[in-house]
């Protein structure tokens, strides 16, 4: 029989700490429903009535199945009850079923930052979660500062625990908030907070401030705490908090972990994590790490000469778990027969027949790798893949030219009106001979504020495709990211956006250049292509002299 | 007492093994110096023989101070002599004075990749070294998937290091290839191996694939090992190998290590690693990871208004060692987490004094907290912080207007030249009530290629502010980064620029709308205003009328 283990996610508030992130509350409801699915026990959201994000989101919380919502908040202040505390009662407000409430137990930090006795800090404790309590919540408490409050005195590093379970603490949760602990001089700290209070009421809070943050996490596991507290891909201020992304498979598979307890992640949350990883970085518009644990995109890949021919013999000679389980793949780059299975399953999946001898998979191969060096991320932007296979196995669809285009934005001072700005675009196609000029403005249909070039770029492309246009008719833009990629000297720009259409398709296209707006037309052309193609669009008529 | 712990760093080699990686001679022999002022005691450079590249850098080796170049290869093969070996020869000839050679150490293995007795491939490992000692080199044997191996068969892991030993090998290095291992149930095995061989000849190396390298070998070490392996940044195949910049601080500023151990890396080299950490960076063209530990720009970052307020009582509150010792610095930024410690800190590093209680700080603290939920990232933007501050406290400065300007980006088909983008910007301001226009083009100097809209603008801009162009005309724009912020069915651009200048310094500045041209502008204008108060630039002449 192994013991249940509780996940305690805190991407919303302890994540959200991290320099240059900012979620809307749009962005917290998305995230917590992956949490959600993925099978977390509590997802902290972060802290009603500390910022308005924060208040938003909790005023309108996402729908959750499984998952506990919690509020994080701080232990009430000294010299006023729970009660008429102002911030513990935002906290309360936002009438979450859980409450984790954070509160010091080094007794320098209660006499130098509060600047209150050691009693009034362990009434302030008690009290706060006492109050949780009598409002019917789950109340979790947030130990800052337990290890190094540990080594300066035990014992009152101890009755702040104490005050803590006799308010009606659920959790007590050791904070290693400045990042410094060991996993073992911790894990023995863990271990005495264990033989108190029964390990089953006691979590662990790491930062990675010394790179071992997820070591801790498990070493504190170990030792008999059942709640790991951690953020999706190690977010969090400085150098972040414990990555659950790569705690929880070795959780569930490693020994001695998977002999001492399970978790509420199935196999199925276990092999949704790769998605989940990149849903986070989609969101933060970060580059995913391709050499993150277990997820990563090169966590399976084996480059090494020496190695390789093992892996071709017995590929669990150099892997420590099957990528599969943890819903990953093996990247074999030296073995072009590796890099051929996964082609042919790429081109299969987009309707293209080819035989592993084929020259042109070859060939594509080494189109993708040359174009992937440059910028281009065909991972993110299937339909563009889709159109470059396409080209090299002399299957391209040619259905109509830009002859040229032209943007401008100008921006005037109006002494009525103050600064104004204006995008404007100008295209001109040319169908089965027939030259068509559109131009379109940018302004939005509701604020009339300006959208920018690449708005308009798209509205005066779309406006007149002649025999084409009824194919375009349905497609919306649904998603535009640009990410400036410095490759030495020369930054280009990559833009990949995504359409949708009136059958509910969904479809990623990529282009880059050192122009955005030249990148976001060439994403843009291939995705016009690839509905045409899809929707079997009569191709143009050839013109004289081709 | 303690003891001399040897640093063995691997980056030229295992790191090698990273996809993507591809290092030239030069790369190396830049690399290998900054790792011989650092302190390490041996640098692997590569593998004689296995690649031009490898072959060229020892053929031509750099000269190190301290550190022992050292040639990787593997034990010979079965049926011919060490001295027949040539794989062995080349790994010999390249001449270093140190030579690492990898071999079998886990019995399945052996019969399935090497597909010998378990018999020879001992006298395989004791021959190679002992090769090695004849020719008066010093000799360290890196035994592959130690863990594993004796997990499988002890006393024929055992009997492997036996070999090595025997023919005289100076270090026996306990390798987790997989990646698999577990701090805790390693250091169990590294004091059995320490506890027959003593731990001045045992060395640890591993890998990060559960997250846990540098916890693993901090862990080998307090079990007795006495040579840690490792890579700058933790470069290496998969997931990377364990991680030197992280363990060089843990080893020499926390308990238990700087009890136990010393290295040959002194203050100095201490406070050294950012800048090599960042050399590697650049060495690869990688974007430098911010939260890197000890060395990361936000390291030493913090955000949170709970904390600032403590860290501006006593810095030591929240951060597990002083910044500087590791060559890096505290950053408390601006967000909308922020309390008023928070901003009268930055506020007084503006050069602008405030108290407390004074009303403005209310109204600056509201109108950050408006900005941010519009996208604004004061957090990373510094220089518009101050810039806003300085408007709320009635201190703004107006230097210049900006009338008007156009940007176009125009592509044209030319039947020879094919398609080409052209982009273009004009740009009208007013100094003291004379109009100026410029305009510019945006082509690369040196490939001629368009460069956007931006860079035209920044072009024009630039190139005549009239009185004020002495002061900009050391400005470079460094850094440019740009993020569609989806909050809700706006989505608007948010801009964020870095500058330096002649002096040195280093300044970044925001600018949000749904058009990236205009919100590039207002973070191009906020970089010359603050440019323009640091350097105490004369304000422009009241105008008639105003």
């Amino acid at each position: 029989m192994t013991d249940r283990l509780s996940l305690f996610d805190t991407t919303l508030r302890d994540g959200q700490q991290t320099q240059g992130v900012g979620f809307s509350a749009e962005d917290k409801r998305r995230i917590a429903e992956s949490l959600d699915r993925l099978g977390v026990d509590y997802i902290e959201g972060g802290w009603p009535g500390a910022n308005p994000t924060d208040s938003a989101f909790f005023a309108a919380p996402p729908k959750l199945k499984r998952a506990t919502l919690t509020a994080f908040g701080m232990t009430k202040r000294a010299g006023r009850s729970a009660a008429n505390d102002e911030v513990l009662a935002e906290v309360v407000n936002a009438g979450t079923p859980a409450v984790c409430l954070v509160g010091k137990t080094h007794v320098y930090h209660v006499k130098h930052a509060l600047g209150i006795s050691r009693d009034d800090n362990l009434a302030n404790i008690r009290e706060s979660l006492a109050r949780l309590r009598a409002l019917g919540r789950e109340a979790l408490f947030d130990a800052e500062h337990f290890f190094d409050g540990f080594a300066a005195d035990p014992d009152y590093a101890m009755a702040c625990l104490d005050a803590a379970i006799e308010g009606g603490a659920a959790w007590v949760v050791l904070c290693d908030t400045n990042g410094g602990a060991m996993p073992a001089a911790a894990a023995r700290v863990v271990e005495r907070v264990c033989a108190r209070f029964g390990g089953g009421r006691v979590g662990i809070h790491a930062h990675d401030d010394t790179g071992q943050a997820v070591a801790l996490s498990l070493a504190a596991v170990e030792a008999g705490a059942r709640q790991v507290q951690g953020t999706l891909n190690g977010l969090g201020e400085r150098c972040g908090n414990a990555n659950l992304v790569s705690i929880i498979p070795t959780l569930m598979l490693k020994a001695p972990y998977r002999d001492i307890v399970h978790t509420g992640v199935n196999v199925e949350g276990l092999r949704s994590l790769p998605e989940i990883s990149r849903m986070l970085d989609e969101v933060l518009n970060r580059q995913p790490n391709r050499h993150a644990p277990y997820v990563g995109a090169a966590a399976f890949a084996h480059k090494a000469g020496l190695h390789a021919s093992a892996i071709v013999k017995d590929p669990t000679t150099y892997e420590h778990v099957p990528p599969e389980v943890v819903g990953n793949e093996r990247v074999i780059p030296m073995s072009n027969q590796a890099g051929k299975a996964n082609l042919l399953r790429r081109l299969r999946e987009a309707g293209i027949e080819a035989e592993r001898e084929d020259r042109r998979l070859a060939k594509l191969l080494a189109l993708v790798k040359t174009r992937e060096e440059q910028g281009f991320a065909y991972d993110s932007a299937q339909a563009s893949f889709e159109m470059l296979a396409r080209e090299a196995f002399g299957q391209s669809r040619r259905y109509f030219d830009v002859e040229r285009f032209r943007v401008t934005v100008e921006r005037r001072h109006d002494p009525r009106m103050g600064a104004q700005v204006v995008s404007e675009a100008v295209v001109v196609v040319n169908v089965d001979g027939e030259r068509m000029i559109s131009a379109s403005e940018s302004l939005d249909p509701v604020t009339k504020a300006d959208q920018g070039p690449v708005n308009a770029l798209v509205r005066a492309l779309k406006r007149d495709l002649g025999k084409y246009q009824d194919y375009i008719d349905d497609m919306v833009l649904t998603d535009f990211k640009v990410r400036i990629l410095t490759g030495g000297a020369e930054a280009v720009t990559r833009v990949l956006i995504e359409h949708r259409d009136g059958a509910g398709a969904r479809w990623s296209t990529v282009g880059v250049s050192p122009n955005i707006v030249d990148a976001s037309m060439q994403a843009l052309l291939d995705a016009i292509a690839w509905k045409l193609t899809r929707d079997g669009a009569p191709l143009r008529q050839l013109q004289p002299g081709e």
